[in-house]
């Protein structure tokens, strides 16, 4: 194993105080005592890669916002996709028991509350973006929309992804419902980063769009990947689930090698897209060749 | 049967105006083509009393607001309530078949599919709350944290509600339970309405808050009364659907004729308490006795 360099070793030391950062923010979030809270503790707290509360504080860090100010664009965003998990895992939707290393939610507190989980915790992402009074209302009605379109975009994704079951689909379906399912949430988690920034120039929003665009189509194929080549433990949820319910996935339409071919050259394009950017876009390159080389 | 004086033909006529004009205002918002769009049509557009846009609507008429500012409003809030009902009626919640004389969501696309409307509605009500560049950001801004605010208790709420089926549980958690579940909604339909008036006085603003808890309040418990006493055809879902759930209810609690008592000196508070804005209070006066004489 080759030993890290000291830009690897920031780099990494950063993504960990990402990662904290954000978990102390979510906890504060959930800390008020109501009808849903140990529900909504136990998937929120669980852990998880934190990957887009990282990409919107890595873009925020690049534009050289302050992350108070990013705090509460990284929760929601991140509380958008722990619902979406929630939701997910339901036995009308992927019906998965596991989720990281836990019995999903609907397993331990029962399918009605988990439903309600997810709905509160949709409705408190849009509570915390708005509330944090350091942003002007200008961006923050900005973020709403950006939030609330992602938010829409990934439900399109999955009724799309739950109607292909078992079924011959073209290979360009597939990636318009993965563009909604996951895209959507992970562009919206590095444009909000990026939006804090009040004179964004458009040149860098279109950069940072295609950018955000193109690594999240890739995390979903990859995640397609993953899903094939991958334990049960490393995962944290069940192994092979796809072929198993039998969803059409890119290995399963592509194969192994092309997929990876796929996930590899759209990583790539991020990278070569983003050098233009009018900021020091490395931090950026370093989270993408992260990415890259993840292996769940 | 006495006949209308003019000023209740007039009151009559503005909410089918508000009625109608709600009801083209979310076909229009519901026209973009989408995987879930044929979903959500169904359950938005498939009638309903539209008594929050009429709150909304009446309210914002009071204070003197241009009702194009007061659409966005009066939609978000009736796409939140028809979200919740899409979800109310899942086999995992209160199970029910039917809803708005029609067969319900998931009876008619699957509980997958119409766990995935209900989500996508949610989102839209963000969007459509935000993108009314008519009202000013900041305005913008409180209107979001308080319709998340109120999706947030609704959600809670409901989950209570499902917690303490074939339970004895004291009235006040109740009373606790109908503010969240159907309450917070409520009150926020109105206070959309005035919040879009920019100087709103802190007086006004807390003498609509009391009258708006105080309807809220008497809405769902005139629910249970009606769920007893009225037949299928007239609420459009089946009879007795709470005593056949073994759901506690005000009538089950403390029985009907002491919950009617509740209920009317609710909206009697309610009446008396209005009088005391800055504003001509007669249209809301109006609302609250159509809305205690009505019988479904």
């Amino acid at each position: 194993m080759k030993a890290m360099t000291t830009a690897q070793k920031n780099h990494s030391m950063a993504l960990d105080n990402y990662r904290a950062r954000v978990n102390g923010c979510l906890a504060t979030h959930l800390s008020q005592s109501s009808a849903l809270s140990e529900n909504m503790r136990y998937s929120v707290l669980a852990g998880g890669k934190r990957f887009r509360p990282i990409l919107t504080y890595t873009t925020a860090s690049v534009f050289g916002v302050d992350l108070t100010q990013a705090d509460s664009c990284a929760c929601a965003v991140e509380l958008i996709h722990i619902y979406s998990l929630i939701h997910d895992d339901l036995p009308a939707m992927d019906d998965d028991d596991m989720r990281h290393n836990q019995p999903a939610n609907h397993t331990r507190f029962g399918v009605g509350q988990a439903i309600l989980s997810g709905d509160a915790l949709q409705a408190l992402a849009f509570d915390v973006l708005t509330k944090n009074d350091s942003i002007d209302p200008e961006t923050r009605v900005i973020l709403v929309r950006q939030l609330s379109r992602a938010a829409f975009a990934m439900a399109e994704g999955q009724s799309i992804d739950l109607s292909i079951v078992s079924k011959n689909v073209e290979i360009d379906l597939l990636y318009s419902m993965h563009r909604k399912k996951t895209g959507a949430l992970l562009q919206c988690a590095v444009m909000l980063g990026a939006l804090l920034k009040p004179d964004l120039s458009s040149e860098d929003k279109v950069i940072l769009s295609s950018f955000s665009a193109d690594i999240g189509l890739a995390y979903q194929v990859q995640d397609d990947v993953l899903d094939v080549s991958t334990s049960d433990a490393v995962l944290g949820k069940r192994q092979n689930s796809d072929a198993d319910k039998d969803k059409p996935t890119f290995p399963s339409i592509l194969g192994m090698k092309e997929s990876k071919k796929v996930y590899r050259s759209l990583y790539e394009k991020a990278c070569e897209g983003v050098l233009q950017l009018s900021m020091d876009e490395a931090p950026l390159i370093e989270l993408t060749q992260k990415l890259l080389s993840r292996t769940f």
